[in-house]
């Protein structure tokens, strides 16, 4: 039997959670899909129980799991902490103690949404991208410091990379881009950085291994300039911590809506699934969110971790179902369509199904 | 008497200075500005003729210059050299020696180009905005290296900032946003790097000194996202240097064209402009280069170096007249208007003045 960990966290994270679990109920029935889940504390709620944003008990609850269905963590109430006790050092940690090196994060447009695209119409058609963001190595855990200096401090970040921690990343790409167009995009600064330097020859190097993908290289610069002008060239994407963190946010709002985009960080142990928008303190608690993102991120889980294929595409069968019918949360809203609820739209994906 | 550096550099650079200084030579005779010019070489034609992207000679020409004007470094030729050889390290040893700590890169949408723009129309409307972008610190500067390891190699790089560091960049927003709508967006990650934790309390720091500014904070992840959902919000974005980097240019396709826009890079002595856009190898030579950029860089060389705001003017008005004939570079172009090659264009702005 699957064991489910699940992470509401903070914010809308509960009322979402609670969406996407009913949607896996349904799932459960239709598909004999059996399962337990189990929940647990992390980022601010976490802090506010136990004064960790990322508690032991947690730790043990998501390493003895199958798979972890996070809501979304962090808010204002805990922007005051310092660096090490904030909610986004639950999710570092999280990613560390799981050792969840590649992020996936696919962004498509939704037909139906392509008004609410910040972009042209015809900049939209073909969108079909996913960008493979490398999750535990780069800035994010290198050292790090401060030292007092004349005038003041300094403080320093170090990006640190090793071909073995960009071979294991390389792979899922090519692996990934097989399935698909057979294109992968590496995103480096190759003309400046000496990560971005062995980065490319690692890349280079595991490329060999896949004759049949087409492999060609961006700045990220460029690459930022060409996610606006010519989204649809691209398959995969894949490059380093901090840069996919830019460029997977940057490329997320490309199909009109936040919303709606799920995400998968998969290492060699429990994949965790999330949606790729935050804990949007704003509307917590108001019925408000859309929960649609957190039941796609169900869809990914099904489909990666436990192989079912057939159930993911009838929830996403399901998801554009219902915006074919015009029900809409209030950030994917626009004249002519209904605004429905959190849990409104939660109930016509179960419907649907 | 003004003494200005050329330095045409690589690809369309000779041809889209050409017209560059042929606009000036009409300024010149109308604002009785007077100057001389002396050119040098930097990047590829450097190490052609030298064996090095920053000759000495060069070094010593830009020294002793009020002003540099640079066409572009760059291009395939090049692209096998170690890193130590290649074009770009000469862009990055001119910004060390001249200390030009701040890059300004002015984003502003020409109605004439709207339908250039990968941005729906109604996004665009009361865009304007500049990124302030600190040029000679963090990993472009900071330690860097590789060792051995099992495996592999481990590489590194050192995002360094100090405090006086941050404070001169913040005091170049905070004093242009005061000419303009009072905003400052600084952007960092400070919620997870140490530089950025610095990078924000100096900021913080500073703006103290400047009460009837604006200052709000985002994230760089979340920048990236409200450059394309809202980029009409910002006023003046300040950066460290990666950010600016790739924030900068996913800027600078807002406006429909990366060849209609210039930039500046100042510190305490002469100041370089030159285009935002790179040096084209593909097009070079072939008298179908867009010169615009590099002419509204000669606008922004008059204003900010040598306090001739009125010259200034006349040249964007000139490229404003431009537009409205319908004449356009192929990079511009759509049905309707004019195709025209580098020379006319810049003929028919010196016509305009
Ligand atoms: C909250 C923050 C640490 C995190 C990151 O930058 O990784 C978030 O932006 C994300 O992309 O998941
Ligand atoms: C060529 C490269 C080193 C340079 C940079 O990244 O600074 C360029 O991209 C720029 O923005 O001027």
């Amino acid at each position: 039997m699957v064991k489910l960990a699940v992470l509401p966290g903070d914010g809308i994270g509960p009322e979402i959670i609670e969406q996407a679990l009913c949607v896996l109920e349904v799932i459960k029935d239709k598909y004999d899909f059996t399962y337990t889940t189990q929940t647990g504390l992390l980022g601010g709620a976490a802090i506010d129980a136990t004064g960790e944003p990322f508690p032991e008990e947690t730790k043990e609850l998501v390493l003895q799991s199958d798979a972890v269905l996070l809501g979304a963590v962090g808010g204002p109430k805990w922007d005051q902490l310092p660096g090490e006790k904030r909610p986004e050092k639950g999710l570092l940690g999280i990613r560390k103690a799981l050792n969840l090196y590649a992020n996936l994060r696919p962004v498509k447009c939704w037909p139906q949404l392509i008004q609410q695209s910040p972009l042209k119409n015809e900049k939209l058609a073909g969108v079909d991208l996913i960008v493979v963001r490398e999750l535990i190595g780069g800035a994010y855990f290198g050292k790090r410091g401060q030292e007092a200096i004349l005038g003041g401090i300094k403080a320093y970040d170090t990006i640190e990379y090793s071909t073995p921690e960009i071979a294991r990343i390389a792979k899922v790409a090519f692996s990934l881009a097989g399935k698909r167009r057979k294109i992968v995009t590496s995103v480096d600064k190759a003309n400046v950085l000496d990560t971005s330097r062995l980065w490319r020859k690692t890349v280079e190097e595991i490329a060999k291994d896949y004759p049949e993908i087409n492999l060609n290289h961006l700045y990220v610069d460029n690459c930022a300039m060409q996610l606006c002008l010519n989204p649809a060239q691209f398959d995969i994407i894949v490059t380093e911590n901090m840069f996919g963190d830019i460029l997977s946010d940057q490329a997320s709002v490309l199909g009109g809506s936040l919303g709606m985009l799920p995400s998968a960080s998969i290492g060699e142990g429990p994949a965790l699934y999330e949606p790729a928008h935050g804990s949007a303190p704003d509307i917590a608690g108001q019925d408000k969110a859309n929960p649609l993102a957190t039941i796609l991120s169900v869809a990914m889980m099904l489909r990666i971790s436990f192989n079912r294929g057939e159930a993911a595409l009838a929830i996403e069968k399901a998801v554009s179902n219902v915006l074919d019918q015009g029900l809409r949360t209030g950030d994917i809203w626009s004249p002519g369509t209904q605004l429905v609820g959190t849990r409104a739209m939660g109930e016509a994906v179960r419907k649907e199904l």
